[in-house]
């Protein structure tokens, strides 16, 4: 129930468009979880050389972006696919669009590594960037994991560990905001965290959103703006 | 040229289809401004009400986005469109999404002004709120209507407009920073400010998205991680 078979159709070359599009969406995948991986490397180790080299993959994401989003109109206006085939399209390029999100935001981290390299590190607040990251860092390989087994539980997991993600996150401004004010000289360089822990909530997001996707695509449901409990309810209801 | 015919198919259904998609974007572009302009006077003008109606505004956003969604998956899965309709469907989708992510950030400033209004308001950044906001309002009117006429030379404005509103968000960061250091008393008040100014600014993105939309649509090129420059060019080359 929870799986999805691709290699069904009489055209060859169709299953091979179909595969291709999932294969290019996991690599895209691949590419925009190491960005992510190493802009918060850079920020942790100070790491100016890792920061640029983030920075300069940018290009190829955005490549990929545009290169995976003309597959899917080509597949849409050759193969004109119906059912799950069409899902499995709609669903690729909104991924797409989240993954060169995440790119976005991955960038806008090394941009805070490099700023806090020439403006001094921040006294404070890397335990809680250290946190988050790592807990981000899962949820973003669960949903492509997720997307790769077409994993309705993989994704469901995505959906609830986000809200956990967003809770941390606020804590972790609270904490950061009152280092602030206790030394106002740190402000500019405790403010370039901020906009880190800021960039990680917003990918945490965008992961979500592929697991949304990923529901979608298995269970033909639009499980956006619901909350996880009611999700389930009405996976079960599916089963 | 840089018109398009949507009234050209012998089926009268296939026409109501797609100009009702039009019409439906239109009108959850009309909600969404509504939201946006709310967000900015109830921060102005420290009025709770107005917030609290922004905030109940987006079980409407929401649902106006599904529906989109569900309209335009059924017409690629029933008339499986061609060339320039394939594009205005696809087209809708995406702006589709980028609606609801500007409502999300009207939500975000509404919940900002209740903050204020508890915490007490800011000492400082009103002026610099209400110029961004203003700018802003203009470039999300801007990219409906270029959508409504589908007018490439009104999208160009907006892909460039959004320029500015980059540069003049990011010197009101550093004047709001510069606020802080001398009143550290005022942080968390002016973090408030500040993060309605961030929601300003990925308004602003939003409606480059919607107007980058609008150029695909009507000249089938894809127009994004381009400078605005760049696109003239290949504008031009194409008339």
């Amino acid at each position: 129930m929870d799986k999805l078979q691709l290699d069904q159709h009489i055209s060859q070359q169709y299953n091979a468009d179909l595969e291709k599009l999932r294969t290019q969406l996991l690599e895209m995948g691949g590419v925009v979880e190491d960005q992510v991986a190493d802009a918060v490397n850079a920020i942790e180790n100070a790491d100016g050389g890792l920061a640029e080299k983030v920075l300069k993959t940018e290009d190829e994401v955005d490549r990929r972006e545009v290169e995976l989003d003309e597959a899917c109109t080509l597949i849409l206006a050759r193969r004109q696919p119906a059912a799950s085939d069409l899902r499995l399209v709609l669903m690729v390029a909104k991924a797409t669009r989240d993954l060169e999100r995440m790119g976005d935001e991955a960038n806008k981290i090394a941009k805070m590594a490099i700023a806090l390299n020439d403006e001094g590190e921040s006294p404070r607040g890397y335990v809680e960037l250290r946190h988050l990251a790592s807990n981000v860092l899962k949820l973003v390989n669960t949903s492509l994991d997720a997307f790769a087994r077409f994993d309705v539980y993989a994704a469901m997991k995505v959906v609830r560990d986000d809200k956990d993600i967003d809770r941390e996150y606020k804590s972790s401004m609270r904490e950061l905001i009152t280092y602030m004010m206790e030394d106002p000289r740190s402000i500019s360089r405790v403010m370039n965290v901020m906009w880190a822990l800021r960039a990680l909530e917003r990918i945490g997001d965008h992961a979500r959103n592929i697991a949304e996707h990923v529901i979608y695509l298995v269970h033909g449901m639009d499980v956006r703006h619901i909350s996880p409990a009611e999700i389930e309810k009405q996976l079960e209801a599916k089963l």
